[in-house]
């Protein structure tokens, strides 16, 4: 492995405080409900999944940062809409209260759409000083189709519109695809942009992302049901007693553990052609489906 | 006046209608919401002001209308976020229910979110196919700023923390600038963007655009204690309930009035040195200030 987790997680802390705006700017009050968030303890999957598909083709962490780092800001404002009372309306995230908890639904959904919005505006200028034009709105175009209403926020619909309801495995498929494997697909193109991957070397890597992004999201949901509350930092048992679609749920733990594993290995093999550059990104897909939180 | 003002709004219509996915279009719910409150009979201002800043450097209007449609977008979606009941808590919207009376909280949230991401989407797709990247680029970043925390989001947060309060008219004056004024004056220069304005006609157009966007707010808040309800498609003495800080309730309704047409002479004077060329401008600001809806 190339580079080591926790020290490139600082990194993006870092990079991440350098981009949003001091808690004290006027006004305060929201740039204090979208530091809260980001700075909540998240694992930064996205930006480590960009900066080590990014790493395949040589870009150097600082210039791939800023993009890293738009990642997480829309992650980070889906997971505060997602909270909303309106929604999901969770007290909790990961070990903390949820953003309208502290600063009140007003401000926790105007912080979603100003961190939503900073994204964009940080390709647009800071991912600007490393890249071609082409490339930023390239990084664009992924970013804005990943998040939107053909990606992330067509799952988050269906997910709201699935609950409590006998839910096809199509249908789980669909919102296990957009909710949260599109973001995760954007991760990992968006290195692969930045490296001027070709259209075949994209094509594996999305299919690896398609494939990461399932077994993320299974593992995840099976943490849900038998993860331990103290480590994840969030009530367990939240989809089954909201009655949510999830694969375990749908098929049951073992043979969700089995897909999940199945899934890393078919992913891992994707990845072959790349070799020894593609090391960090191996290391995380391992890192991602056996964890314990 | 170079074009007619309502078969404009006609083209941004059909511009939008072809940019917003069918509303059929799976998960149906969220398109449905989308395009309900994009064609709630909105004064398409911000596409207009884009088309005639434009139009002054002589770009074609097919070339300016996604920027200009992604204008509409960010301002629908502050609009359904606006109307949400943890912020403005409006169920009528230009003489309808608002977003969340008709499809609930949950999906009001989100068919904001998916508006303000479909706009850096047509920045990104369609803009991309008149205009040099560099250009897209620029669109972007005068888009995100002006929506952003810097811009909009803090006037609206600024506006929502000022409620039932004492505001000093340098509060209000932020309030201004920020909630309507950014997009107003983002709307402008991003046409002069794609006509290659110099820096000095982009300087003498955001000047117009903050005294216009000032003398449309302060219209606004006049006809929200004038206005006739019927004409305006929502009711009136809002602001008043809600002891929101407006300029005619600071300064009363002559000072008010006094204070837009000074504006709005002022802001005709910065467009001399385009002469001819800036005519639909010069039209749309006086349409603008002289409005009884």
């Amino acid at each position: 492995m190339t580079f080591e987790i926790s020290r490139t997680v600082a990194q993006v802390d870092e990079a991440l405080d350098r981009l949003l705006p001091p808690e004290d700017t006027f006004p305060a009050e929201i740039h204090g409900a979208m530091r809260y968030s980001v700075f909540a303890g998240g694992k930064r999957l996205r930006p480590l999944l960009t900066l080590s598909a990014a790493e395949i083709f040589g870009v150097p962490q600082l210039h791939a940062m800023p993009a890293a780092c738009s990642l997480e800001m829309v992650h980070t404002y889906s997971l505060i809409h997602d909270d909303l009372p309106a929604l999901d309306n969770d007290n909790y995230r990961r070990g903390r209260f949820s953003n309208h908890k502290v600063y009140g639904e007003a401000i926790a959904i105007l912080a979603g759409d100003a961190l939503l919005t900073m994204a964009f505006e940080t390709l647009a200028g800071e991912a600007s000083a490393y890249f071609p034009a082409a490339t930023v709105v390239r990084l664009m175009e992924e970013l804005s189709k990943a998040a939107g209403v053909g990606g992330m926020i067509g799952g988050q619909v269906v997910d709201i519109l699935s609950e409590g309801k006998q839910v096809s495995a199509e249908r789980l498929d669909y919102i296990h695809r957009h909710k949260t494997g599109a973001l995760f697909s954007c991760a990992i193109r968006s290195g692969a942009v930045m490296g001027g991957a070709s259209l075949a070397e994209l094509r594996i890597l999305t299919s690896f992302a398609d494939k990461m992004g399932l077994a993320f999201q299974i593992v995840d949901d099976m943490l849900d049901i038998t993860g331990e509350q103290a480590l994840l930092g969030k009530k367990t048992g939240a989809d089954a007693e909201r009655q949510k679609a999830t694969y375990p749920a749908l098929f049951g733990l073992d043979a969700a553990q089995k897909k999940a594993v199945d899934l890393l290995f078919d992913a891992e093999q994707e990845l072959e052609p790349f070799g020894e550059a593609a090391a960090s990104l191996y290391y995380l897909a391992q890192k991602l489906v056996h964890r314990q939180s």
